[in-house]
């Protein structure tokens, strides 16, 4: 077997920093949930698992942990309930799979791999994705299953302050370390497998307080998820600023086109392209080179990598 | 004012031939269909319009005409409903709108204008997207507004034959230019206008039996819908492929990065990288520059354009 450098890497979405008035506690606690969850996708790799279900098995622990919005822990729209939206892309096959406005299937990137295996299409959206991802033997739960009551809360503080959609106040003593008020709340992994296969998926809840309906950049292949034989991506940030960028297959175009490094396009995308039209957030890459970059333009993104065979990073400010 | 050329295109779709079974007559009335519609955008462009406005109108009027699978004479899906998808870009802003799953907005161009002017978002979906536009005053209609006779048939001759979901037969006497059971219906224009402006729209019944639920290129920004600064892009064809290589935005990416003609770009777009994921279809496209190119890899598009001062042309054969 011919084997590559494998590597991984994740994200919970970015945005600014509640340092201050976090506890040293609360912020290791979510390091370590990234570090659990890399080390999770780095047996993953070193098994020959491919970069397809390294990122669907992290992304599904993203999903499972509350601490992050996507899955359970989803944050709650105008109308106190739950819309989920991911994306998964395969590189070398460029093969894809997207699901919008979930509202009972449990782990929506499970969802968007069965649309990419088994639907003949590439998107569905809104219960009749909840019916084919149970057709499909994925697991179903109650609507209240993905919230919980800092997320109701947040979406109660939002409402009585006049529900600006991105300003998700956290009510918690302990507050998250990055100020859910400002946050961005999407889940992403992107991987590198032995074999040199590329891979993204992208999960969120979206905004809290959003307008129901609304679909932000996750499940939009190019925008918010993208991945071919160059470089794998995934999002975070503002979506609507994201899908007009096309921002995550325009990293591809430049490096394939203009033969840029990976982190060159990634800082052009995200320190130009994206504040052009009032974007902010970040995304995670990998190249099939083997380089990675995981750049943002807020204060601090919640953010982990792992090369195989070195020790796992997990940061969440600069 | 610095006035440039303004110009248009249309198109209603792209598929496979059936000249020897239509009439004369019956290929007129869609060439005499598409150059009334080229005849209405050009005299907004000579009156000053926007492209985004003009775009608007046109593919409005491909919506009403019941021989083009958009609103009125859209498609049904297998549960014998109707759900309607389209977006609409703005060059020079990168602004954006789209809508997918619409059952009861009468034309869903105007609502993908309306989430990009009032909603603070990109993209709304399903029932949520429809209120949004009744919200916004613009016309709902029952849904078998959407239906024909002919439509229904179709879809009936398809579930007869087992379903095969671009299989979308036409029962009537004078079958259309384009065989309707290999046909990939879509509407779309693009446009140059006066001061240099870009715009694009996409609009679209989707496909004959389609799962509920499914989501094709029209409504993704950067798949079957593109505009910035360089080129404005509308796509008809299996959308799948076209989500899949993000082939709008690759269009553009090409010319920006590779320096590459509208034409090369097309070229490679339409007749390499969509091929290579199993892509049918066409796309129209009008670059910066004032290059028209209306490409298609099918036997045949529906389609026409119009140069400000020049007589309109519309083809539906290569």
């Amino acid at each position: 077997m011919n084997t590559k450098p494998a590597m991984l890497a994740i994200h919970g979405g970015a945005g600014t920093i509640l340092r201050q008035t976090t506890s040293l506690e609360t912020e290791q606690a979510y390091l370590q949930a990234l570090r659990d969850i890399l080390r999770a996708g780095e047996v993953l790799l070193a098994q020959g698992a491919t970069a397809l279900d390294v990122v669907q098995a992290c992304v599904c622990l993203l999903e499972e942990n509350e601490r992050f919005n996507a899955g359970r822990g989803a944050v709650y729209t105008a109308a106190a309930t739950h819309e989920l939206d991911a994306s998964i892309m395969e590189g070398h096959t460029r093969r894809a799979g997207a699901v919008a406005g979930l509202r009972t299937t449990r782990n929506p990137v499970r969802a968007a791999r069965a649309v990419m295996e088994f639907s003949g299409h590439v998107m569905l959206i809104g219960p009749a994705a909840d019916a084919f991802a149970m057709a499909q033997g994925l697991e179903q739960v109650a609507p209240d299953w993905f919230g919980t009551p800092q997320r109701l809360a947040q979406l109660r503080r939002v409402q009585g302050e006049g529900g600006a959609a991105i300003l998700d106040h956290d009510g918690a003593q302990c507050p998250a370390p990055l100020d859910e008020r400002q946050k961005f709340g999407t889940v992403g992994a992107v991987a590198l497998d032995a074999h040199g296969r590329l891979a993204a998926a992208t999960s969120t809840g979206g905004m809290t307080n959003k307008k129901p309906g609304r679909v932000g950049d996750s499940p939009i292949l190019g925008a918010g998820c993208y991945a071919d034989d160059t470089v794998a991506i995934s999002c975070t940030g503002t979506g609507e600023a994201f899908m007009r960028s096309v921002a995550a297959h325009e990293v591809s175009a430049q490096m394939r086109y203009l033969g840029r490094s990976l982190e060159a396009a990634c800082e052009d995308v995200v320190g130009e392209r994206l504040p052009a039209v009032g974007g902010q957030g970040g995304l995670i890459a990998v190249s099939h080179k083997g380089e990675l970059c995981l750049p943002f333009n807020t204060e601090g993104m919640y953010r982990g990598w792992v090369r195989l065979g070195e020790a796992a990073q997990a940061r969440i400010f600069r």
